[in-house]
């Protein structure tokens, strides 16, 4: 038994459900049983909440699940169709029909379960059960999304509960060492760690979501990414690399894009005033990350990065905790890029850092911030510089072919 | 409390469905509960049609029904967004949220039941909830569609349930002794009785699903059915007219040209034979009228007819039914066309049926067949004098301005 998950583009045209059936079928006939999980057709979400917006300024949050629920449920039923054409009597399944729980967080619902039984009895008398990703059922029973890439997360998680492997298809053949649409010489890696999946992910590499990696982390899901459109082999999310394979220093590199840095100039000096900005983005579910601050004339500047779609939340969060003190003002910059390095081997190879940090200054690329974990360092940079910097880790850690 | 219906013209854009709200908001205002139903936006249901075409040849009923309950899902959400954009505090159900069962028949179920006391406690918090007409849950889990036209349904047998007022709303303001586009001077009833009103609607008349009019009959729902797009007053649908209502002997006339007619030329002398085929065609769900034999130079021919999307169907279990018996033949006719006038008063007006016949054979429209019930006259003609026949009738009974 095995779950698939197959992504927006997959299935973004009735040809393209055509072909996905196609590839499932070959899988049948090798005697395999699967449970396969689908996304929206192509851009159907984006048309659905474009029409949420037509009939309202704000589109209360359950109802745009409600609507959005709608895509998976399309895909599921159509391509449950082709499948019978092919002579696999498969049948679809929504969250009502599996019972998939989720928490009450609209948009951003996490699954809590789902009636295995269901699925196993249906998997008993046929070969393919088709489910509908990225939607759950609340408590309440109201129908909620898991959130952009949320599918990834609902095939994670039936594999978690079933027991078994998950393979993630879509326009993308697998995990490269860094962006190949940036740099055409990235090379596609044939394993990589759950925590090097993790850091990549929650950075803005678009394969897998950061959520789906957590889980599959957290149960031991063996996972699996390769495109839809072609049988080249893809990349295996693994715990740890095989031994027989040389540990790279770093595994792979990514920029992130979508941020923005906060400037809070002449920062309150009271420890209760940062206590109330940190504690109100925390509330607002704001992830705040590369914090540094500047003394400067006897002044604290304090600086952050937060993912720019939370530029209002923020910004709003900030005026909202630090009014009642005087003195400070507060301006964003949106003309960054977040620049990571991935790697396990970073654990036990020392100078990693100053191998990053170099390249760069070689390239007199001004870093605004850096961050490190174990297993990863991050460097803030000017959008424009971003390419430049991207290129020059590709070279010092020879990601390139 | 009140049940409303909109139609899927009256919520095929958002600027349709935000005007409905506005018409909502207004009933509220005055201090209603709505239990509002909805329809696919326009043509949503054919394109979802389509789109299953293309991916399967002949897709599996209950992956078409699962595919098509996704647009009553889209429009319930919308509705409720752009209520709640007015200030009213609506949500949607779909059928599973509120337990609406239905037989397992795929694509043409029927309504069993549907949890009240889900529906009152929501109807007791906010002013409107807005549920998803056309479908329901077969008591498998799965989801079933009731057909075409199965919104009307759906809403009245909310309001059967709920023992309240139905309201259905569409492109037409009402019921018309005839067809308005057929006949300009067609004259909208501020009345018409149940009986009339299944008689018309059964006979192609498209203000009203004829299933829906039977439970209003039966569960005695006060029926009213009016335009969204203006105040005009629309028709109500009673059990008997008000007395101090002078009774008219023909309340309307109406064409349905979605009919052929069959011809079984040499039909099979036996008895058994003609069981045997009008057996087969009840199993297949196909009714059958204007039955007629016609004895010729020794032989039976005999001619029914049927609506012309059971063709193959029919052809078919003809073709079954008679194999065992030599000699027949069979063809279909689509050059035809049903007249029919409807009216309580008929029973207690003698020579209705002459004036009917009379006023066709004068314009020299050749009746192919003739069949009659208590509150109707039918008469079968060639689909190009169709037209002329309605206005005969309209001109004979009164029914023009």
């Amino acid at each position: 038994m095995i779950v698939q998950k197959y992504g927006g583009s997959s299935v973004a045209t009735p040809e393209k459900i055509k072909n996905v059936a196609a590839r499932i079928k070959k899988r049948v006939d090798a005697g395999e049983k699967l449970v396969v999980v689908v996304s929206a057709m192509g851009k159907t979400t984006n048309s659905l909440i474009s029409l949420a917006q037509q009939v309202s300024d704000d589109p209360s949050p359950r109802e745009l699940d409600m609507l959005l629920a709608t895509g998976e449920q399309m895909t599921s039923a159509l391509l449950a169709m082709a499948l019978s054409d092919h002579g696999i009597p498969a049948l679809s399944y929504n969250a009502f029909q599996l019972e998939m729980t989720t928490t009450g967080d609209f948009s951003n619902a996490r699954i809590m379960d789902l009636n295995l039984n269901k699925l196993k009895r249906q998997l008993e008398m046929r070969s393919v059960v088709v489910v509908t990703g990225f939607q759950g059922i609340t408590p309440d029973g109201d129908v909620a999304t898991l959130g952009r890439g949320g599918s990834d997360t609902s095939a994670v998680a039936v594999a978690a509960k079933c027991g078994c492997p998950c393979e993630i298809y879509s326009d993308v053949a697998g995990v490269y060492t860094c962006d190949p649409n940036k740099h055409p010489g990235a090379r596609k890696l044939e394993y990589i760690t759950f925590d090097e999946m993790l850091e990549l992910s929650s950075l803005g590499a678009k394969v897998l979501h950061s959520r789906a990696v957590e889980i599959a982390k957290k149960y031991s899901v063996d996972l699996y990414c390769a495109s839809t459109f072609s049988d080249e082999r893809g990349t295996y999310v693994v715990n740890s690399l095989p031994e027989w394979l040389e540990q790279p220093v770093v595994t792979g590199v990514t920029t992130d894009s979508d941020q923005i840095r906060v400037n809070i100039v002449r920062m309150p000096a009271s420890m209760e005033a940062v206590s109330a900005l940190f504690e109100g983005l925390a509330a607002q579910g704001v992830n705040v990350d590369m914090i540094s601050t500047v003394n400067e004339n006897g002044h604290s500047h304090l600086t952050f990065t937060v993912v720019d779609a939370k530029e209002k939340a923020v910004l709003e969060t900030v005026r909202r905790t630090l009014a009642p003190w005087d003195g400070w003002s507060v301006t964003e910059d949106r003309n960054v890029a977040k620049i990571s390095a991935v790697g396990v081997g970073m654990k036990s190879a020392p100078g990693v850092a100053a191998r990053f940090f170099g390249a760069l200054s070689r390239k007199s690329i001004k870093m605004l911030g850096t961050t490190t974990s174990e297993i990863k360092i991050s460097a803030l940079v000017s959008r424009e510089e971003g390419d430049e910097a991207l290129r020059a880790l590709v070279a010092e850690f020879g990601l390139g072919e």
